[in-house]
């Protein structure tokens, strides 16, 4: 019995939580925030960390599936992802109400009057019209379907479609078909499986099984394979080829057909029992009413003020809920290995989400984290290497670092408990000294021999810049644990490493004014200041590579380029555990101050991308939060709004969404590190629901749009000079109080940040 | 559609041949021959390169599941290995009848009058009196159960049983349940399946599904999952528990139950679908006599001699028939990608059998050969690397070489068409310049940074003595196909790398008078006379080694010996490519013949370990094939015989009884290179079915018990002076004249056997 410790637990920690919930805070949530444009969010209806993600599938770009008008929607498939760019993955088991015969063929249709909120979907499909709603429980979609009265109520199930089908066969990225099958097991139910390899991160095969069952018993039914119809046939086996059915059910009392589907990882008549467990019975506001529950026991554990205007409660809360979206919590539904520990999926990827989206987790459901962090130990345990991203059981794909040990760091120093810290140290030495061979970009280090050896990843290897930077950050959050458990000499060397980013910075290379990059660096330690450009072998042109140098898509393969969807000028400021001697680098506090001026005036910073989350941060380290809290209010006001283009980037599993509402609160985490930077809070105040019973307030008194500085903060009454916190002192409770004022005062000058001794 | 094509050549493969096959060669074959001992054969009926393997389960040791009595039998699963050492792997969806109440507990029974024939096995099981008969299609296995008259006809399927299990949780080699499942869907039928991982190759989950079709409805049933039986309920569905139905049947007109037991690896109903597709009917006596069909088919490619002594018939139609067990065909039936390449599965290991279980495939069923090579260039092209050894869909582990590169040049200078040898190259390259990380022990090349920068595998990388030979030949092999494909550059490279098993000859090194040997030496090129013993790291104890050093089992780990199963003195003479070399640097061919009348006289040759193939037909090199031949001829007599422990060693796949086959005729092949060494047959006629309706006859007269050496040879009639003969040649069909004497004459004598120039 490997599920049931845990599901009780889980249990316990939301019914334990439940009371508190006196109010309904999944109304500020507005899950279009971040749809279109760049956002790339999933928008249907989902429990945190929910397995179904149903949703209308009109694209397979962006992954999540939903486009608006006028795409029409193909139809309504039951797993997504949320927020990635890249290839995509998923789109299984497409459901799609019509009206007609059962006959083969195109079923899209236009929506009007869609409508979405939290936990809900809700649409009508045009000609005839058919009006769609969907809610769903951690591992069942249900779907009310309401048909023109009279009509045919018809419902295709295609188990072969997925997201991003594409005409070569072995496309890069590309999810590709591998089998399929479809059997209607009773006049009211249907069950089947799509099988799929490939994807974002070119994963080996995933299953999704599902059952489908229905309030009222077919009258017609028909099953296809390939392009082949067969009218009353009930199985269609798997023979490597596309499967469907076609159901028609009997015009009774009403004209209403409502539908579960169940998905499992393990099995179709897993699937079927998870339509039992879940969802039982046939009330759809019931499930809807369980949802948001679900989802308000976890949004209720930051209170904002009351008084807080609706734009900012719905960009704080719907940021709180983009970043429980996923990962996705499997526990029970490992295909691979069976045991006591909780089973996660969909980490995409750890590079994205380690600065804010698991921080905030932390903060808010700590136990959440655990699971999580447990989960990466036991894929590390079975599959052999944590992973940096995972997809469809299968690890893959790296985009710099072996950032999965950040979080062991991140967990290591703020006490989280129940996780075998011993385990997670023999985890990250895999990533630091056993290189992943074969496909670098699945898991581990790639170029690892070549940084061990040289203490930097040099020219030639992918992603030499950030891997570079990634290495000497992931090595630091090794000496942390290390030093914990009292391995000293570990402790030493990895220190030792954690400089490593300092072996490219050239030191007196100059851009815009300011001194010092990182910069590529040949094997044989010459910097570079021409790199190749295309694959020609014949011609070998180059081109001169400089800090603001952005080689994709056209110089390099995606991939292949120096710095991994950044620059140098934003990636030289990404040492978050050394940013004192990244300032002495730099030529000292003013120097350094005038390169972050000039790195946000001239818009060289890009807030879309994670290795440049800290940055507007950085002023504390020179004794400005001041100037940190500036950066920040100008970012969010130029960058989040609540439309559905409210997002700067892809929101890769709530990271933007957890920086934003991080900041809003007024804290900032330094993943791995055991504090929060404080800056000025966009919100008059917010109470964090702690474990045990405990609160801790922030307040920002006299907050406006003028008096937008710190002037100073007390905790718990005591005067609070510092501008951060240790994790500790906010997780014993109490209150942080700023008092706000049109201009800084002297808090923050003088006790700054910490940095890695 | 990925399967109609394959299905169809292999189909009319069959067919073409059938009408040849006048007699019926299966009579000859004994599967009980190296089941007992170290044979560890599979003794169950099974088609050529069969799915289904279903045998009786009394052990893990042997993996084949069979003991004789006084050892009862658990019960019968349908997927089997053979020949196999090392842990266990399958032994899955286990069958019992039985007549007592539909409870839980041990079913275990002795057995009477076991009987084993090829496609059959009968015994009665007692307590009572039950009659179990087998049969087998491909995909499905058979049953034929008998009651005692009047009693409960009652069956067992036990979904959650598999090989080998142990109460530690995570055993090296130790197959590991994940799941199971099953569900009785109608009065006839109960489908489910079995998920399991690990095991011998440490391999990812493999799922084992069935659907168990009966020839009468039953009368009442119960299902279990752990230890809870439920009475009536149709489906326990996997949640991670060991899952199981009881049956009971109606007294009918017989007491007669007749199962067939479909197997597949894609799912429930494909395993159904392969019940109806390869056996339709309830004709016991008809799946058995096309199962004979089948085999007779490939048996009578190769025809001894109507007057060979039944001893000698039954040796060597069972060698033939033991090299067919595996690979096993699975195409149609891959889960992990789809396409229109054929899938094997069970390369266990290819170490193992590229001596001389391909080469015998290739020589009688060379399309099946040309499938298997393909199916490895496929697993190459979805999982990244060439399989050296797979089961359960998962590459691993490596014994030595990457050696699908020898079946691939083998291929190549065979001239087997339909083969992509430019992807060949390309996938033996992966190996020889692509390390394959993180577990060195799955696929590729362990050690490769060192034995590319070194020039051979350093002492301290496991098992460095032989994979140091094992990668210069596998370097031989890549310089082949390189040649013939014109890629002159890196044909010199790797004939350059052929010669790296000089690197770690020990020229000076002396043992019971014989000159250099294969001895371990460090990085910085130091040869070691001691070697570390055991794992201390704090006394650092130490033990000299010499060429006669077997570490296992107690000096080291299994898999960290210096030379993997063997001594020096035995690998030192494996070069396969480069004999002339090998005994210029032995010092020359006195000191060569001296040196092989050593190991054999003094025993230090090992008929049961694969690299010690080749070594008694080395005097061919001398010019002195006799010497061979009398080798030969003494291994076989001391031991080969037609008993249930007549197989010297592990039959790996066919490994030790392919030799076997090989020898009787009088011919062996040197793998990867173009001809076959021609020594004494020990038949007096064997003739070769080739493609085109061509026939090679080898004829051996004046054959006897003392004219047991050739004396001259013709080939079409022309003499024959050299003691080999061109793969090319042979298939041009015709014959081969063998003239035996008491005395050798001059044959063989002048011009010597090929070498890599």
């Amino acid at each position: 019995m490997r599920v049931a410790k845990f599901i009780l637990l889980a249990a316990s920690l939301l019914t334990s939580r439940l009371p508190a919930a006196a109010q309904d805070y999944t109304r500020f949530v507005d899950p279009l925030i971040g749809s279109q444009g760049l956002g790339r969010v999933f928008v249907g209806p989902t429990a945190p960390f929910g397995m179904v993600k149903p949703s209308p599938d009109c694209t397979s770009s962006p992954n999540s599936g939903w486009l608006p008008e006028p795409t029409p929607v193909t139809g309504f498939a039951q797993v997504h992802v949320s927020g990635t760019g890249g290839g995509p993955k998923y789109g299984n088991i497409l459901l799609m109400p019509f009206s007609g015969p059962l006959a083969l063929g195109d079923k899209s249709a236009h929506r009007q009057a869609e409508h979405v909120e939290l936990g809900y979907y809700r649409a009508q499909l045009a000609q005839p019209t058919i009006k769609v709603e969907i809610t769903a429980s951690p591992k069942v979609s249900f779907y009310r379907l309401a048909y023109p009265q009279g009509q045919p109520k018809a419902l295709q199930i295609d188990a072969g479609f997925f997201l991003g089908e594409q005409p070569e066969p072995d496309g890069r990225e590309a999810q590709q078909f591998v089998g399929s099958e479809v059997e209607v097991v009773s006049p009211t139910e249907v069950r089947g499986y799509s099988r799929i390899r490939g994807g974002w991160n070119n994963g080996r095969a995933y299953t999704v099984y599902f059952a489908a069952v229905f309030d009222a018993p077919m009258a017609e039914f028909a099953t296809w394979k390939g392009k082949q119809l067969h009218l009353g046939q009930k199985l269609q086996a798997d023979s490597g080829e596309k499967t469907g059915a076609l159901l028609r059910f009997a015009n009774g009392a009403g004209d209403t057909l409502k539908v579960k589907v169940g998905i499992s990882f393990l099995s179709a008549a897993r699937a079927s029992e998870n339509v039992r467990a879940e969802i039982p019975g046939w009330n759809f506001a019931q499930v809807l009413g369980q949802l948001r529950e679900r989802w308000n026991a976890l949004l209720s554990r930051a209170e904002l003020g009351a008084d807080t205007p609706l734009a900012q409660q719905k960009l704080f809360y719907t940021g709180l809920y983009h970043t429980m979206l996923m990962p996705v919590d499997r526990t029970g539904e490992n295909p691979l290995w069976n045991g006591p520990m909780p089973y996660y999926d969909d980490f995409y990827a750890i590079w994205d989400t380690y600065r804010t989206s698991n921080p905030l987790i932390t903060l808010l459901a700590p136990q959440r984290e655990v699971a999580i962090v447990n989960a990466l130990l036991d894929i590390y345990k079975h599959d052999g290497y944590l992973p940096e991203a995972r997809s469809g059981n299968a690890n893959g794909r790296t985009q710099g670092g072996s950032n999965a040990e950040v979080l062991i760091a991140d967990a290591y120093v703020k006490n989280l408990p129940g996780i075998d810290y011993r385990l997670g140290l023999e985890a990250m030495l895999k990533d630091a000294t056993v290189p992943p061979g074969g496909n670098e970009e699945q898991e581990g280090r790639g170029g690892l021999l070549a940084y061990n050896k040289l203490g930097y990843v040099p020219y030639g290897v992918d992603r030499a810049g950030n891997r570079t930077l990634d290495y000497a950050y992931d090595d630091y959050c090794i000496s942390v644990v290390a030093k914990g458990l009292g391995q000293q000499p570990l402790y030493e060397q990895y220190r030792r490493q954690a400089n490593n980013w300092q072996n490219l910075w050239r030191a007196d290379y100059k851009n815009h004014g300011a001194t010092g990059f990182i910069m590529p660096r040949d094997a044989a330690g010459q910097w570079l200041d021409t790199i190749p450009f295309g694959n020609s072998v014949r011609q070998h042109p180059t081109f001169v590579y400089t800090p603001l140098t952005r080689e994709n898509p056209w110089y390099v393969c995606h991939w292949c380029a120096y710095f991994y969807e950044a620059t140098s000028w934003e990636y030289s400021l990404s040492v978050p555990h050394q940013v004192p001697a990244l300032i002495a680098k730099s030529g000292g506090p003013a120097a350094f101050r005038a390169r972050l001026d000039t790195l946000f005036e001239k818009k060289f910073y890009n807030v879309a991308n994670e290795p440049s989350f800290l940055t507007p941060s950085l002023y504390h380290w020179l004794g400005r939060p001041d100037l940190s809290s500036q950066r920040i209010r100008q970012i969010i006001s130029q960058s989040y709004n609540t439309t559905p283009t409210g997002l700067p980037g892809n929101d890769d599993s709530g990271a933007m969404s957890s920086w934003l509402a991080f900041q809003m609160m007024g804290l900032y985490p330094n993943a791995g590190q055991p504090y929060y930077l404080l800056n000025a809070p966009l919100v008059h105040q917010t109470t964090l629901r702690l474990a045990d019973g405990k609160d801790f307030k922030i307040t920002a008194r006299n907050l406006s749009a003028t008096n937008c500085y710190v002037k100073s903060a007390r905790l718990n009454g005591r005067p609070l000079r510092q501008a951060w916190l240790s994790h500790q002192a906010l997780m014993q409770g109490g209150e942080l109080v700023f008092e706000m004022a049109a201009q800084p005062g002297s808090w923050g000058t003088q006790v700054l940040p910490p940095a890695a001794e």
